[in-house]
């Protein structure tokens, strides 16, 4: 029973599978069939901002979406590439590979394969917190600039020019250096195809509803738009050879799937690229994972972020080992395959056999498709990424947390994707500790008429000058330790009368090591200040840790169930005078 | 008079120099007299831990100390040279001056100027808070095991042989490659004054007091015990001119005061050590603080942390262009100064007197000190440090707070004093979060008879299906605002008559950005799945910086100022029932 659970777990096509039926079947192909017609080009142009070769994005629709079929729990999410990676696969590929001696395209399935072990094992470890070090501002950050990166890393295709570069000044360095090149068809297309996309992306739904589609079909063929743009100015570079006027097309793409080869393991290519697979399997598996719970929750079905990873880890080997690249759960293909009805994963696993097909049998079709209508399309996607509402609230609710969404954006325009990140992750880490190392505290007196205590600086209360009680609303831990004695060490060395602190503990959810030592410290110089230390409301577990040390028997003090029993026995007076007052 | 408390607060002199009388001359000139005589062998021991002629260290013991004296804030505190920092500084240079063309000692200079900057600009802008970067298991871990590498790295001049090394395996190693050309005469000398050493730290005091010393001076005599080996090992290498046998001895220091000069500040040389002079700022600031801190409170005085970081800063500045190397305060001689009766800082200031005294007449007398003796009283004061207790204490506390002191000994020990203190920090960042990242929560319900509410887990409460109650013991941030959407998911998927979800926040301190969001897709996520969101007992500081965001215009349900009135509306029965059950 348990062995059968555990297997359920690893495969989660066990569990659905099981109730597989054809109704799921007609579902799950439709849904598939319009996810093939979006994703082919979606694929191209993908491999094509990662620096790839167009069939390298194929490949990497087709094994690792049946394997997510096979591992995933997210049921409608769409796994293949998507353009936030491609640009990370592009920044890693491009420092790597040409030393080495290495091709893009091994570097970039090295990527995929080191990504998906990375993945696997946070996955077998239970290691899925680490995800946590990318705040949501961060993110934010992340997704605006390197969509700016993005958008204009693929103007040289809407201009027809080559230019390069991995930061925002090399790109517009590059660029305007090149500019007098732009060759006009190509131009002419780039612009014409954005203009279609952009119309068809905000129009085109409506349109179809009033033409009288259904509102089931309208939105998933109102995607189709980069489709139809695909096949229009495909038609018309063919028909008018504009090729052969300087138009560069996506050219001849092998026919045929992929062969399963293990990339060759170069040491050296491994541990350059390191760092950078670790960051493409956080940002892999964040945006993945936001996707498939934003859908399962519509359904209220559920997602396991640990099983998530394995899946996502698996489906990686599996682009390293087919000629692909990283891939991940994109948001838009998603939607699309949740909109036309997929129920399960296998609507996936239809999807790699429709790309497959069209592989084997559409890439000559493909010849003439301009390189820039897949800039274009590329473009008009990211750009509605960029939410500048989203920076606006931000900026509003905490200009502590826009910090870091602004440094992210900063430091990965001007540096590139990577450091862009680790600079937001470090910041939120060091912004976090410098929030928390300074806790919210208060010195309280009692309310009269009560046995209640309360802030002396906003509640009337009562206090006497022989006992300070200090209450610390935070845990107590190794960022705030050396606060709560300086704390103590000021309120003692300005008040001569005091014979006794207490220290109320009733938002302290933990005392670690370096807390505890602070508290003997303070406990041992009040002694030699003639100060006896007492601890009020302490939760049950961290008295059940504090057993375990020796604080309790140096403790000068005693450690009150509540606070008004320290009152009682430390400041009788004051207890009967509080009760009085009534 | 706001002026006067500014100048003040940045000059401490002005306020105790102001009281100052002829009581607390004498006091502060015996405590001078003792401290030096102490210092004089240290310097000249750490100078050479450091791996620099010890005229460094009495060059550090002088303008550093008059500097502390004006502006520090520990009255009883004694800056100087002290071993950790000098086994810091020795790997600090030893990567960076060898290809640069540059010498030790400039290395060192640079080293100190640097490290004095760094404490001066974090103390002017208050950014004392990084040193919690340091946590009590990573420093008590990094004391050991720094120990350990001094002890070990001090043995080829008790055994008269050159080796070398920075990590305890190469130290090892070299010494064992070396260990068959032990100079004899240097073994005895050595091991003699370690045994001599070991045994007045622990008898002499308990001998002084048998023989009538009143306690006041047996103290400090005791801590005398070095100086007596130095001048005997002195004397006996000098009459039997031990040093023509092999037994290498200080020789020529030079005579008279070093003069002012900045040295030649390479941008290579600064890069290169900019990391080095961070850790060694953080290090020595954090022991200083604690020792100034200690010695405080038994007079019950205050310290000014941010003022420490100045006073220390410019200490160090002052080491950097006199020929000194980094400096801080240090545990053996504070507690010497002020058990010896120093009141003010102005004992410092007298010390540096006395040591420039020294260099000036005494420098001759220590051609024939042996290192041998520099080295035994190394290795004493060092291994003192080891303490097992504070491991075994951590072990028993907290195994995780172990695990980062564990880390911190083994990378310190393997790969050098940097890299340990820098895994150190790092694990314990990384198990912070880890820790916040699964808070404690709780699913409530009313006690009968009662308005408060209970763990279902531990407590006989009443809750009913259609309203979920999750208490958060524990500020939302980005760390856990994942585990926070995961479970409230879950629950909600585990059952299916559920209309309402209350998270109750009592405990909740802060909401970042990142939590922000989290509400916000729960309670988005909630809505699609037909369930009402709520909050409870949200502390005021959060709402007040919720009313800046958009989270309270989407919420589906309320916020309650008490859980109980959220009963009251979402399931009056339930609260009908917990009242008649009285």
């Amino acid at each position: 029973m348990k062995a059968a659970s555990t297997l359920k777990r690893f495969f989660p096509i066990l569990e659905w599978g099981a109730a597989y039926n054809s109704r799921a079947f007609v579902s799950d192909i439709t849904a598939a069939i319009i996810v093939t017609v979006m994703l082919i080009p979606q694929s191209l142009a993908y491999a094509m901002l990662a620096d790839l070769p167009p069939e390298v994005g194929l490949y990497a629709s087709m094994l690792p979406l049946v394997l997510y079929a096979i591992f995933g729990t997210g049921r409608a999410l769409a796994v293949g590439p998507v353009a936030v990676i491609s640009l990370m696969t592009a920044a890693a590929i491009s420092h790597a590979a040409p030393g080495s001696g290495i091709g893009y395209v091994e570097a970039a399935m090295v990527l995929a394969l080191l990504s998906g072990l990375m993945l696997l094992v946070m996955g077998l470890m239970r290691l899925g917190f680490l995800v946590n070090f990318l705040s949501h501002p961060v993110i934010s950050g992340f997704i605006v600039a390197s969509s700016i990166l993005i958008a204009v890393s693929q103007f040289k295709y809407i201009l027809g020019i080559t230019s390069s570069g991995s930061t925002l000044i090399e790109l517009i360095e590059s660029l305007s250096a090149q500019i007098g090149k732009t060759n006009v068809p190509t131009l002419i297309i780039g612009t014409a195809s954005m203009a279609a996309l952009f119309s068809t992306r905000s129009r085109l739904k409506k349109m179809l509803l009033s033409i009288g589609v259904s509102e089931t079909w309208a939105g998933p063929l109102a995607k189709g738009g980069p489709v139809a743009v695909v096949i229009i100015t495909t038609l018309i570079t063919a028909v008018w050879h504009l090729d052969q006027s300087g138009v560069p097309v996506v050219g001849q793409v092998p026919v045929g799937l992929p062969s399963v080869t293990v990339p060759h393991l170069d040491m050296a290519l491994i541990t350059h690229m390191a760092s950078s697979a670790f960051l493409i399997s956080l940002i892999g598996f964040v945006s993945s994972i936001s996707v498939a719970q934003t859908l399962a929750a519509k359904r209220r079905q559920r997602v396991d972020p640990d099983q998530e990873l394995v899946a996502l880890g698996i489906a990686n080997i599996g682009a390293g080992v087919t000629g692909g690249y990283p891939i991940t759960g994109g948001f838009a293909r998603s939607v699309v395959n949740f909109d036309a009805g997929a129920e399960t994963p296998a609507a996936g696993a239809f999807t790699a056999i429709g790309i497959a097909v069209a592989t084997i049998f559409l890439t000559p079709l493909l010849y003439f498709l301009p390189k820039a209508t897949l800039a274009a399309t590329i473009i008009v996607a990211v750009l509605s990424l960029i939410d500048g509402k989203v920076l606006l609230h931000t900026w509003r609710y905490s200009k502590r947390d826009f910090a870091a969404t602004a440094t992210t954006i900063v430091v990965t325009l001007i540096a590139g994707v990577e450091l862009g990140l680790i600079a937001g992750v470090v910041l939120s880490i060091v912004l976090h500790l410098y929030r928390t190392s300074k806790p919210h505290c208060a010195i309280v007196g009692i309310v009269p008429g009560t046995e209640h205590f309360r802030n002396i600086l906003r509640h009337n209360v009562l206090t006497n000058d022989t006992v300070l009680t200090l209450r610390v609303d935070e845990s107590l831990y190794f960022a705030n330790a050396r606060f709560l004695e300086d704390k103590v060490y000021d309120l003692v060395s300005a008040n001569k009368a005091l014979k006794h602190v207490v220290l109320m503990c009733p938002a302290v959810n933990e005392i670690d090591a370096s807390a505890l030592e602070s508290l003997e410290e303070i406990n041992s110089r009040l002694k030699t200040s003639g100060v006896t230390f007492h601890l009020s409301e302490v939760k049950g577990p961290v008295m059940d840790r504090l057993e375990r040390s020796s604080l309790l028997q140096h403790l000068t003090g005693k450690v009150f169930l509540s606070q008004y029993k320290a009152i009682e026995e430390l400041a009788p007076d004051l207890a009967r005078t509080a009760q009085a007052a009534e």
